[in-house]
């Protein structure tokens, strides 16, 4: 008979080389201290490799040779220290797309002439690359949206929407100015967005692909999900292929009870995946 | 202060829309009987909203209101009970995967001359279509593959392994009839089973996408992939632009230690991915 799998140890997470990433830059020392800094990237590996639920405090202290006493000096809870590490990880994120925007408008206001592509090209690039290079922490962020609290759920989502707001607005230009085909951008948007975030499930910073490279690559196929190819834009006003209409994410969100269902553990920003009391309408990946 | 987020309880779990798919369908009565059926129904929900590590047997049976004996007289573990879910559902996927292949080469000799665009499309419109379907119990199959046994494992990751090579022929294929263009075959496979792979995290047969648009739509994206524009294509000989190299998926588990190291938790087939002595090249997305 198969022998039951325990779940690891942080003496087992602590020299894997797929749970090594950037994730530990995401902390400012002025913000989290040096000894909180510890614990952040301790309870990062602890959670991308166990799961929050299956995690204990002791875990998280005990992978930086410290007691759980010294973890509640910085964090009274679990979820305080997951709540944190998503909250960062998502602004850093929002920021990160955000600069991609903020340059290209300066090449643009400086003459360089750049085109709704290339803006699209230079934020698919920068938002994989960041996914790719904090994969650990992109993971928790990603996978263990339920283990928030509603309020504090609730604030993840909105960096969230935010930020696919920032694609959405680039893939809606291009539409608009001729340089995109008449594409669905709600849905578009989606799959970009699910290129970057599946990453954080297979990455690792040994492989081949550099961050940049994947970027690069994750880039290109962006930009053919924008152009004439494809049933969607040969019937610009069929079922596929319409414009600025809502796919999954943003409309099934309606209707729904903001009760305490609960949810799959693995949810993203959706409110059909991440949590007890979370109404309002999704959004998206 | 925020307060503390506890896991979810089958009770919640029950009538939860967001957990509702066609998963029971995967489990023959034949196979795994009444009883049986009802236990790997409940074991889904279970590790698909709390993680296997965090799911009891005692949650398991509870949830089909049986004591955890019961449930010992089916399956001698838990980890069995992931095992069954995880390979029944690895088989049918790639049952499908093939089906839709035979279907091809069936309308092919049949002179109904199905080219290799309509046979990509064909196969990612049902790939991501299955996935909708069965988007609770897939989501165990793609996330939790951490609680398997080595030996487990491995048996899932050949399955995996088959369902790549399915994709990968049918895009070298088009590269080399000239319906594609030169493509780098590993990466943009492994792009299109992200897009597939993904949905499990948010999709709900509630939503707006019913599996088939969904299916529909991502076929689209996939055709879009292997078109002529981006950079890719346009630097065939160049870094992103080589047919058949390697991605991470393929060469990062060249000379990965065999050792009881240990992985991410929520990862897929590729051996960064999923679990202790895992070694071997690895299978992608």
């Amino acid at each position: 008979m198969a022998k039951r799998q325990a779940r690891f140890t942080p003496q087992e997470l602590e020299d894997d080389p797929r749970l090594k990433d950037h994730s530990p830059t995401l902390w400012s020392e002025a913000e989290s201290g040096e000894v909180g800094r510890r614990l952040l990237s301790s309870a990062v590996r602890c959670f991308a490799a166990n799961g929050f639920h299956a995690t204990t405090t002791r875990d998280i202290s005990g992978g930086v040779g410290l007691s759980p006493a010294a973890l509640y000096v910085h964090f009274p809870s679990k979820e305080l220290v997951l709540y944190e590490i998503i909250r960062v990880g998502h602004e850093r994120a929002l920021a990160h797309v955000r600069e991609s925007e903020a340059e290209s408008e300066a090449e643009a206001a400086a003459g360089a002439g750049t085109g709704t592509s290339d803006r699209l090209r230079l934020m698919m690039r920068r938002y994989t690359a960041w996914h790719a290079r904090h994969h650990v922490a992109a993971r928790v962020c990603q996978y263990e949206l339920n283990g928030l609290t509603p309020e504090h759920y609730e604030e993840i989502r909105e960096l969230r929407r935010r930020t696919n707001e920032v694609f959405r607005e680039v893939v809606a230009r291009g539409v608009a100015d001729g340089s995109f085909a008449r594409v669905d951008v709600n849905r578009v948007v989606r799959g970009m967005l699910s290129l970057g975030i599946d990453l954080v499930r297979w990455y690792r910073l040994d492989g081949t692909d550099s961050p940049d490279e994947l970027g690069e690559f994750y880039a290109d196929l962006a930009l053919k999900m924008v152009t004439g190819t494809g049933t969607t834009d040969t019937a610009p006003d069929g079922r596929s292929g319409r414009t600025g209409t809502s796919g999954n994410g943003s409309a099934r969100g309606n209707g729904r009870k903001a009760s305490g269902s609960s949810v799959p553990a693995t949810g993203q920003g959706g409110p059909d995946l991440a949590g007890r009391a979370r109404g309002g309408p999704g959004v998206g990946p």
